[in-house]
């Protein structure tokens, strides 16, 4: 196959026509904040599931759904024997979602297809566009369920099972839209790329256009306990007391150091924090925390996972508060294929844009794809990082820079 | 009037009765672990009441009940015209309560009375026994409802309109278990004592049976709020959040130096303490935490409640997290009278306990008293310091050596 040079190297997409369609879609759901609510398998997501499909077809796609309710829209190329390049994100929201997290990822695709049928481009391979089901997890947790369906991260059953705090299941909900198929699952691509929305601050903050996404941070999840001593706030001297909080106090500075000490891309986040009895004047016997750690090397995520065992036994020795830490979830760093990220840095180059390395904070359905495919993702600026809120926003000229580093990376690996 | 010298100078109280009254009135109420549940104006507080007005009726004593439900017990003196020699303490507990708060500082009252008949000892100021309404405020809030009324810190109406979980007020509840009486509120006593556990660990620790109370804490209560920013765990570097959680980590350091500064009475709790949005990935944007400053001397008080305000300044400075604080309840430090306060020194002097003078950190009645009347308290150790807790406990030799201050002091204060 060739490379995109030649005749397509001078090709971008309509940004005008791709902004037109994400507003178009984010009338779906429109809350009265400016963002979207358009929860998983809900009838909104029908809704903008079946504009997708038209839209596809009107493309000249082919469609088909398997059983996750994961819509594969196909543009045909040269050679039907070579595996697809694909793209491709989510439509569902949070409840206070945004214009385009996920459906920027859709649309950007949708208007590659646009571009290459507009300038009548044909690929060696042929170019498919994904939507991925239940992506955020909102309503049926966890996050990335039909890629990780997909990928056989999750089995089939176990995604079918998933239900929302109605008790309803994500399988029948999918049978009640329509959206249960029959197409073959855990095929790979010939590439995937996903273009979304940094969620982040640092391309605005270095004012660049375009994050080349080498890769995702490594996260472990765990949860903490501390237990001490409920006692009467009043009578009570300060050296008698086994406070839980007091504790916890001194173990969240240990927590953040974990992050702080290994910057520039070390997380540390407490998010759940519970103390009890929660009583004004007793004195807190117990503190329920969370913590997510997050590194892309993995050697170093494994010196913060050990730092946290430190600090907690050391608060536990300084205090004599007993304290216990389980790891519940261990997801590692993904490293995205070299070639595909080279790919997206071609684009960004071949078109002029300002671009940097980013690496991923947050979890992708590319990050379950890059399991059992040659992946990588293209980030554009969103607003003061800002996403997962209805004030969400990124910039018509971000949106179409992306668009178009995207297209170039496809007609890279699809070949024309 | 003469003082507690002469024939009386060996008198002692029947430590045996004053124990198998006490495991008596624990059976009104007892729970499965050995504690009470004998919560205000419940048909149990009514029985233990009645059980109360009977001992004191077979012991001689008239009985009288005021609008609040507080019970008066006297034993005339020689002197009719003499404010009455008081002592008392309730007879409801927590849900979960023990068989010795409150409970003990009644029944001690009721043994002075019984010794003092035993021995036909005749005082010249009548001496009154005194059951408090609703001190633990575990079913009426807020706590010392009943005394707080006798001593015009609450007016009746309100007192009368505290309401239960279920609605119910406590005006309707004394009707109903027929102790809203109509003797009269607000007289002040010629003294008031009450004894009781000490609810801390001060007195086990030091290894002495007794506890001169010279006063009681002052005690602040604020409600604080941190106010920064959500944002998602992942993407956001560290140096770019406004985390209210780890704001307030560093809040509760500097809250627990503002005891630690001032020892050893200083005091700092966080009690309550609540994290938004409260979910693993999310940066928590919202703290709401409670602060309980206590100290006997209002100057450091003053200066504790001025270093909360520091505190909260440099956090803010700091964090770029906003930090409100308000004050919202101020219960100045009590000194109680010198006078009661020598009394009780010397009943322990007198019977050769051995005792220190200590600071009461919880609230009693006896704090609403001694605003009408001079007053003093007498502590016993309570084993590790427990109590508000089923495992509440305190040794038979202990209730007999408080009882036995208590007699000496009242005997000093009511003249024989």
């Amino acid at each position: 196959m060739s490379s995109d040079t030649g005749a397509t190297r001078n090709l971008t997409i309509d940004g005008a026509r791709l902004w037109a369609s994400l507003m178009e879609m984010a009338r779906i759901g429109a809350t009265a904040k400016g963002g979207v609510c358009r929860l998983a398998l809900t009838d909104l997501d029908r809704e903008s599931r079946d504009l997708f499909v038209r839209w596809c077809e009107q493309a000249g796609c082919s469609v088909r759904v398997d059983p996750m309710g994961n819509i594969f829209a196909r543009r045909a190329g040269r050679d039907a024997s070579l595996p697809p390049v694909a793209t491709g994100s989510h439509l569902d929201s949070q409840p206070t979602g945004g214009r385009f997290d996920g459906v920027y990822g859709v649309l950007a695709g949708l208007e590659v297809i646009r571009t290459l049928n507009d300038h009548d481009v044909r690929t060696d391979a042929p170019v498919e566009l994904v939507v991925w089901t239940d992506e955020e997890g909102a309503r049926f947790p966890p996050a990335m369920v039909g890629s990780g369906v997909y990928a056989g991260v999750f089995d089939l059953a176990y995604g079918h099972s998933r239900q929302d705090l109605d008790g309803k299941r994500l399988g029948d909900e999918l049978a009640r839209i329509g959206y249960k198929g029959d197409a073959p699952m855990g095929q790979a691509f010939g590439a995937f790329f996903e273009t979304h929305i940094e969620q982040g601050p640092i391309l605005e903050a270095a004012g660049l256009s375009v994050g080349v996404v080498t890769g995702a941070q490594g996260t472990r999840w765990y949860d903490v306990v501390l237990t001490g001593a409920e006692c009467h706030a009043g009578p009570t001297p300060m050296d008698r007391r086994r406070d839980a909080l007091a504790a916890a106090g001194t173990l969240l500075a240990r927590i953040y150091a974990l992050a702080h000490d290994n910057p520039p891309h070390g997380r540390a986040t407490v998010g759940e924090f519970r103390c009890y009895p929660g009583s004004r004047n007793t004195v807190p016997g117990r503190v329920e925390l969370t913590v997510d750690l997050r590194h892309p090397d993995a050697s170093v995520l494994e010196t913060m996972h050990a730092g946290l065992g430190h600090a907690c036994a050391a608060v536990a020795a300084a205090t004599g508060v007993e304290v216990t830490r389980d790891l519940i979830w261990d997801s590692p760093p993904v490293a995205f294929d070299p070639g595909c990220v080279a790919a997206v840095r071609r684009g960004a180059d071949l078109l002029g844009y300002s671009h940097m390395d980013v690496v991923s904070g947050a979890g992708h359905d590319a990050v379950y794809i890059s399991r059992i495919t040659p992946t990588a993702m293209v980030f554009i600026p969103c607003e003061d990082g800002i996403s997962h809120n209805e004030v969400e926003n990124a910039t018509p000229e971000h949106v179409e820079a992306g668009a178009n580093v995207l297209l170039h990376a496809m007609l890279d690996k699809a070949g024309v």
